[in-house]
């Protein structure tokens, strides 16, 4: 089995360079064949458009989802992004590192889903969500967030953290054929103990130990909607 | 009156050209000073992190948001955002516009609000939401969507669009004090019809003539929340 790890923090000594490192380490334990994508560390260029394309199609009018379906077959992305490609399709299990940044993805790792994720490759024509190529795989994020966990709650300041979290775990991993796993989320960890940040690690590592066989977050499959893409009144 | 747009799309002969154009004319015939932040044609750096910074406050554990701090009064920020911060500073009006791209910003306009909503400068220090550095300012999104309206509504494939849009308006245009306007949303931008398509610029531009008397999105203010952040039962 293979596992590819997205990494998104600038700083080797951070927590989430810990838990990148524990996950590793957790995951090659497992016997598992881990890849880490180190986005900073390969000075990744998160900006989709021409330049993810050795030659245009239609170059008087740039359409990108246009670009990237042509690309598919006239294998026309640039070697950066076909490296990511591969890596990705061979994953088993994808796995997001990162810091929480306005309450998303940091820009880099946004752009690595907005050029890697390519219409024509990883999703098109009828394969999306349920029907995702990566059905039967499992995604995952790891994230550390700046404020308590009560900021997060359905009550709280920064709303619920499931909300905040929708257009990254439906409409980015579940989207393309995920099954997505519930999130790790690291509360705070700047701010608290380092016996906490150790509990943290302690905790994913159980996480990832135990991803087989952990139920999904539970999203609708295609078939609950009818033709006008609305859930069928059951 | 001034207003900023920070637009994000590379082709001039999109139709999110073509709204920025007509928000150009429109807001400049009210009279505004009107700035564009065009990223692509800039070239914008997206990617958030130590490049911010002309020098390194602890340049032995980078800190994000310490060095963000630190720079606002060392004035140590990079020249391509001091200047993207004079434009905001002085901005009474705010517009994103945009391609949704996998349910949120592209990632060069995810890299703007990273890099240029800087701690210490726009946020902190208690100033936040309703008690953020831009209250009694506006700010409001025009994006384009690939799919049909009825994919974002409560119970569409997509999920509902606020609830997309709830980490930009809420976690990101909110967090730093605009009173955030109803999104203009142009449907299926590419797939309607030229009809269609002029019936979104006439509406937008209603939108703009109107921007200065159009209710705000109502979030909760700070004075909703007790000392635990959450919201006081009423």
């Amino acid at each position: 089995m293979k596992a590819l790890i997205v990494y998104a923090h600038e700083e080797p000594k951070s927590f989430n360079a810990a838990l990148l490192k524990s996950t590793v380490d957790t995951l090659s334990g497992m016997g598992m064949t881990v890849t880490v994508s180190d986005l900073y560390a390969m000075n990744f260029d998160p900006v989709g458009g021409k330049r993810d394309f050795t030659t245009l199609h239609e170059p008087d009018y740039f359409k990108y989802a246009v670009e990237q379906t042509h690309a598919t077959t006239a294998g026309t992305f640039v070697p950066e992004l076909a490296a990511e490609h591969k890596k990705l399709l061979e994953a088993d299990l994808l796995l997001f590192q990162f810091p929480l940044w306005w309450f998303g993805l940091p820009a880099i790792l946004k752009g690595w889903v907005d050029r890697v994720f390519a219409a024509g490759l990883i999703y098109g024509g009828g394969k999306w969500y349920s029907n995702g190529i990566f059905q039967g795989k499992r995604a995952m994020l790891c994230l550390t967030t700046g404020g308590p966990a009560n900021m997060y709650s359905p009550r709280g300041l920064s709303g619920d953290i499931d909300t905040i979290l929708y257009p990254i775990q439906h409409g980015m991993l579940y989207f393309v054929g995920y099954g997505v796993l519930p999130p790790m989320v690291c509360w705070s960890a700047a701010r608290v103990s380092d016996e906490k940040r150790a509990e943290y690690l302690a905790q994913y590592q159980q996480r990832l130990l135990a991803w087989q066989t952990t139920p999904v977050i539970p999203f609708h499959p295609l078939s609950d909607y009818d033709q006008s893409m609305q859930l069928k009144q059951s």
